[in-house]
C-alpha cells in the first residue's frame, strides 16, 4: 500500500507537469493542486508513519485516562469520578460519531463491495460478546436506576455516562456484526484514527472497570479483615450523602458487582478485535485462503466434556464453600484456603497432563506449520503470553513467600505446589493453544482438498491468481524459506510457473502416502478434540473463581507477610485482571481452532 | 526454516521406510533411528514453538527476579539482596559458561563462514558500549574496594558478585565484537534458549540497577524533604552495622551512585541487542541487502552543531545551579525549579520546530519507504514507542495535577507549558526517527546505484540468486502489494522473470528524472543532518539532567499533593528509567541514520 501510494503520486506530479505545458488556464491548474494535495493528505500518508501517528495518539488518549484514575485512587479532593467519567463519555460520544460516519459512507458506496478478512472473528466470539454487552446493558440499567434513586446529591454525570454507554455497547454491537471483518481501503489515514480511538475507547472503559472492581473488592476484603479482628484499616466510604429515594438503591449497587466481570471481558474483548481491523488497514486479503471455516462436528467427544462438567461443577461448589466459609472465622477461613489449594493442585495436574498429551500427539505427526500473514492469529499469540505475565509475576511472588515465610499455615507447601502448577500450566497451555493456531489451517485444508477430489501435482500461478484469487500469496510473508525462493527455484528447475499453492500440496501428499493414515489422524483428532474442551471448561473454571471474589492470593496472608500489604496489593491489583483476561482469552482461543475444526 | 524442517523429516521417514524393507540389519536400523531422533530434537522444532518456548523461559527468569526485588522493597526480614545477588550471580555464570560453549564451537567450524546480519549494530554503537563496558568495570572495582572495607559484616555473596559481574562483562564485549551480528543456523532450538538467556539476564541486571538507583535517590529525597523541614519519612539505613577496615569506604559507595547510570545503559543496550541476535536466528539473511553502509560525510554541518552545543553547555550549567539550589533553602528551591522548566521550554520548542521542520522536509519528498525485514529496525521502532510511554504518563499526571492542584507556586503554568511539550516533542521526535530508519536505506542505495553507473532496468532474479546472493528477497515480506505479486504480475505481463528489485529500480528512477535533482536533495540532506545533530545534542543534554540528579517531578510537590507520595513515587519510578532509557535510545537512533548517510 505504502509504495503504491508513493508511485501513485509521482505518477500525478509528472503527469501534471506534462499536462501544465500544454493547458496554461490557471483554475485547471489549482484545481490540479488542490487534487494532489487532497491525494497527498488522504491516501498517500505512508502506512507506517500513519501507523505511528494514530498509535500514538491511542495510547496518550489511554494515558490520559490513567492519569486521571490514578488521582483517583488517592481518595484527594480535587479529582473525582465525575472528571474520569466526562472524559470517558466525551471519547465514547466521538466514537459514535465516527461509527456513524462509517457505517452510513460504507452504505452510500455499496456497490463497492468491500473486503472482509474472514479469520477476523467468528460467529461464536460475536455471539459471545453479544451476551456480553447485554449483561453490559443490564448493567446500564443498574446504573440508571441508582443515579435516579441518589439524583438530589449526586453529579449529573452519573446519570449521562450509563445512557451514553448503553447507545455506545448498542451501535457497537452492531458494527461488530457488520463491519469488524471490513479491510478499509478508502481514506486509511482517517480511518486509523477512527480505529485506533475505538480500541482505546474501549481499553480505557476496561481499565475502568478493573480500577472499580478492584477498589470495591479491596474494600470488601479490608471490611472482612477488620471483622475478624485484625488492624483497623480505612475503608473508603463510596455511598453518596443523601437518602435514597427509590427502596432499590442497595439492590442495584450490590447486583453491580456481580456484572463487572462480563463487562471487563466485553470491553477488552472488543478492543482486540478492533485491533485486528486496524492492523487489517490497507492489507490485501488473499481470497484464496480466505476460506469459511467447515462446520463443527461433534462426534467422538465424549471424555473430554465429562471431565471438564465434572470440573465445572466442582468448581462451584469449592466457590460456594470458599465464599463462606472465609468470612466466619479464622479455623473456617484457614481450611477454606487449604481446600482451594488441594482442589487447585487437582485441577492443574489434570490440564498439564491434557497440554502435555496434545503437545506429544502434535510432536509425534510433523506437519509444517501455516505461516501465512494472519493479523488476528499473531496478535491472539502475543496476548496469550503476555497476559500469562501477570500471573506468573503472581504465582512467583507467592514462591517467594512461602521460601521466606516464618509463619508456616497448614496450606504453605501446597501454595507452593499451586504456584509452581500455575507456571507450568500456563507455559503448556500457551504452547498446545499457539501450536494448534497454527496447525488448524493445514487440517481444514488438507480435508477440504480430499473433498475436492484429486490434489493436482501442480498449480499455475495465473490460475490461482485469476479473478477471484487476485490477492497475494500471504504463505510467502512469514516464512523465509518458502514463498518466493522456492517460486524462483522451482521456475528455474523446470521453467514452468508454480506456485507456492503448488509446493505445499508437495508436501501435504507424503503425510497421506504413508501407512495407516486413514485411521491414525482422525483418531488422535478426536484425542486432540477431547483435550480442547477439557482445557476449555478448565480455564472456564479458573476463571468464574477469581471472578465472583475467590482470590485466595488475598486472604492466605503469606504474600502479605514477605511483601507488606501496598506492594502485595499492587501486584494483585494488576496481575488478577491480566489473568482473568488470559482465561477468558485462551477460552477463546481453544474453542476456535478445535472445535471448528472437523 | 519451519518447513524445510518438516519436509526433511518427512523425506528422511519416507526414505526411512523404503531402506528397511532392503536391508534388514538391525544395527543400521537403530542408527537410523538414532539419527531421526537427533534431527528431531535438534533441528525440527518449528520455529514458531521454540521461540515461545525459550520466550517464556526468559520471561520467567525475569518475573522470579522481579519478584525478589518487590520482597526486598518491603525491606522485610527474610528476603535479602544477598539473595538477589546470589540468583543473578547464578544466572551470569550460566550465560558465560554459554558463551564459552558458543565461542569455542564456532572456532572449531570456522571453516564455514556463517551469515551475518550488517543491520544489527555499528562500530559506533560497540564502541559506545565499549566505554559504558569500561565504567561498569570500575563500578566492580569499587564494589570490591566497598567489600573489602566491611568484609567482616557482608555476606561473602556481595563480594563474588562484582568478580563474576566483571569477568561476565569483558566476556560480554567480546562477544560483542565478534558474535553479536551471526545468524546462527546449527542448533537452533537450543542457541535459541542460549541467547534469550542472555538477553533476559541483562534485562535482570537493568532492572537491579534501576531498583538501586531509585531507592538511592529516593533516600537522598527524603534526606532533603526532612532537612528542608517536611514531616519525617522512614529513612532505610543501607550502611553495614561494623568498622570499615579501609579508609576508601565512604568514597565507593558515593561515587558508585555517579557510575550508576552508564552501568544501567550498558545492560538494556546490550539486551536489546542480544533480542535482535534472537530474532535473527534461522533468519536468511538476503546479502543484496547485507551491503555496509557508506563512511560518514560531515560536510555542511554548522548549525546544528552549534546549536546543540549550545544546548548541551547551558544543560550542565543549569543542573550545577539545580542540584546546589534545590538543597538550600525553600526559596532558592523553588526559583532553582522555575528556573528548569522555563529552560525545559526552550529547549523543547527549539526541539519540536527541528523535528517538525524534518518532517516537512520528508513530506516535500515523496519517495516510497524501505519494507524489507530487518528485526533491529523493527526493534528500535518498538522501544521508541514503547519507552516513550512512561514520560507521557508522567507528563499526562502532572497536567492533572496541576490542574487539579489548589496551591499555586510560581511554576504551575510553567509545568503545565513543559510537560504538554515533552508530550508533543517525543510524538513529532518519534515520527522523525521512525521516518529516517525507514527511509535512511533508500538514499544509501540510490547513491551506490549512481557510483556504480546507469542502473540497470531489469534484473533477472535468477542472477541476482546466483551464489553469493542466496538469500531471499526480503522486501516481500511487510509489504502486502509489493513482492509476489508484482513479481507474478510482471511476469505474466512481460514473460519475464523480473525481481522485486528491478520494480523498485523504476520506482527510484522518476525521483531523479524531476527538475533540479542534483541541487535540491544535497540541500534538503544537509538540512536533515544538522537537524538530528542538534536533536542528538539535546537528547543527550536531557538524557543527563535526570540521570545525575535533576529530577523536578520528585521535588515540586505539586502531583505529591494530588497523587500522595505512595502513587506518585511509584509512577516516577516506573516512568524515569523508561525516559532515561528513551534519551538514550533515540540518541542512538539519531546518530545511526543520519550520520552514517553521506
Amino acid at each position: 500500500m505504502v509504495e503504491h501510494g508513493g508511485l501513485d503520486l509521482m505518477c500525478l506530479n509528472k503527469s501534471y507537469s506534462h499536462s501544465s505545458t500544454t493547458s496554461s488556464s490557471s483554475s485547471e491548474r489549482e484545481k490540479k493542486i488542490f487534487t494532489k494535495l487532497k491525494v497527498s493528505l488522504t491516501e498517500d500518508y505512508p502506512q507506517k508513519n500513519a501507523e505511528i501517528l494514530s498509535g500514538q495518539y491511542g495510547t496518550n488518549l489511554l494515558l490520559i485516562g490513567v492519569s486521571l484514575m490514578l488521582a483517583i485512587a488517592h481518595h484527594g479532593a480535587s479529582v473525582k469520578e465525575e472528571h474520569l467519567l466526562s472524559f470517558i463519555t466525551t471519547l465514547m460520544i466521538l466514537q459514535l460519531i465516527w461509527m456513524i460516519w462509517y457505517i452510513v459512507s460504507r452504505d452510500r458506496q455499496s456497490n463497492l463491495q468491500p473486503e472482509k478478512d474472514v479469520h477476523a472473528t467468528t460467529c461464536w466470539i460475536r455471539g459471545g460478546l453479544t451476551l456480553l454487552a447485554l449483561l453490559s446493558l443490564i448493567m446500564d440499567a443498574f446504573r440508571i436506576g441508582y443515579f435516579v434513586g441518589y439524583r438530589s446529591c449526586v453529579s449529573a454525570v452519573l446519570g449521562v455516562y450509563p445512557i451514553i454507554h448503553a447507545t455506545h455497547t448498542i451501535a457497537q454491537v452492531h458494527f461488530l456484526w457488520f463491519h469488524i471483518k471490513d479491510v478499509i481501503k478508502t481514506f486509511e489515514t482517517f480511518e486509523r484514527f477512527g480505529v485506533i480511538h475505538a480500541v482505546f475507547t474501549n481499553l480505557l472503559l476496561w481499565c475502568n472497570g478493573v480500577m472499580s472492581e478492584a477498589e470495591h473488592f479491596l474494600n470488601n476484603h479490608k471490611r472482612r479483615l477488620s471483622s475478624l479482628g485484625y488492624v483497623n484499616l480505612t475503608i473508603v466510604d463510596m455511598e453518596p450523602h443523601c437518602n435514597c429515594t427509590t427502596s432499590a438503591c442497595s439492590m442495584f449497587s450490590n447486583s453491580l458487582y456481580y456484572l463487572y466481570p462480563f463487562n471487563i471481558e466485553y470491553h477488552i474483548f472488543v478492543s482486540a478485535m478492533l485491533f485486528v481491523m486496524w492492523k487489517n488497514i490497507g492489507r490485501s486479503i488473499n481470497l484464496q485462503y480466505n476460506r469459511k471455516r467447515p462446520a463443527t462436528r461433534t462426534q467422538g467427544l465424549v471424555v473430554g466434556p465429562i471431565l471438564g462438567l465434572v470440573a465445572l461443577a466442582s468448581t462451584i461448589g469449592v466457590l460456594v464453600v470458599y465464599i463462606i466459609h472465609v468470612e466466619e472465622s479464622m479455623d473456617t477461613r484457614e481450611s477454606a484456603i487449604a481446600m482451594f489449594y488441594c482442589y487447585g493442585i487437582v485441577m492443574l495436574v489434570f490440564m498439564c497432563s491434557a497440554g502435555a498429551t496434545g503437545l506429544l500427539i502434535y510432536r509425534a505427526d510433523p506437519m509444517p506449520m501455516d505461516t501465512t500473514k494472519n493479523p488476528s492469529r499473531t496478535l491472539d499469540t502475543e496476548i496469550l503470553f503476555g497476559s500469562s505475565v501477570g500471573s506468573w509475576l503472581m504465582s512467583w511472588c507467592s514462591v517467594v513467600a512461602v521460601a521466606a515465610s516464618s509463619s508456616s499455615p497448614s496450606y504453605r507447601w501446597t501454595n507452593l505446589m499451586y504456584s509452581l502448577l500455575i507456571v507450568l500450566e500456563k507455559y503448556i497451555q500457551n504452547l498446545f493453544i499457539i501450536e494448534s493456531l497454527y496447525r488448524q489451517r493445514e487440517d481444514g485444508e488438507r480435508e477440504d482438498a480430499e473433498a475436492a477430489g484429486p490434489v493436482p501435482e501442480i498449480f499455475s500461478v495465473t490460475s490461482s491468481l485469476a479473478p477471484p484469487y487476485n490477492g497475494i500469496i500471504n504463505r510467502a510473508y512469514e516464512n523465509p524459506d518458502k514463498g518466493c525462493v522456492t517460486l524462483e527455484n522451482e521456475q528455474v528447475e523446470n521453467g514452468q510457473v508454480y506456485g507456492t499453492f503448488s509446493s505445499r500440496k508437495h508436501s501435504a501428499v507424503p503425510l497421506h502416502a504413508g501407512s495407516n493414515v486413514a485411521e491414525t489422524p482422525s483418531k488422535k483428532r478426536q484425542i486432540l478434540k477431547n483435550i480442547a474442551v477439557f482445557l476449555f471448561m478448565c480455564n472456564i473454571s479458573l476463571w468464574i473463581l477469581p471472578a465472583f471474589g475467590c482470590r485466595p492470593q488475598y486472604d492466605n496472608g503469606l504474600e502479605q507477610e514477605t511483601f507488606g500489604f501496598t506492594i502485595w496489593t499492587t501486584v494483585l491489583n494488576f496481575a488478577v485482571p491480566m489473568n482473568l483476561f488470559y482465561r477468558m482469552h485462551s477460552v477463546a482461543s481453544l474453542f476456535e481452532p478445535q472445535m471448528c475444526k472437523n
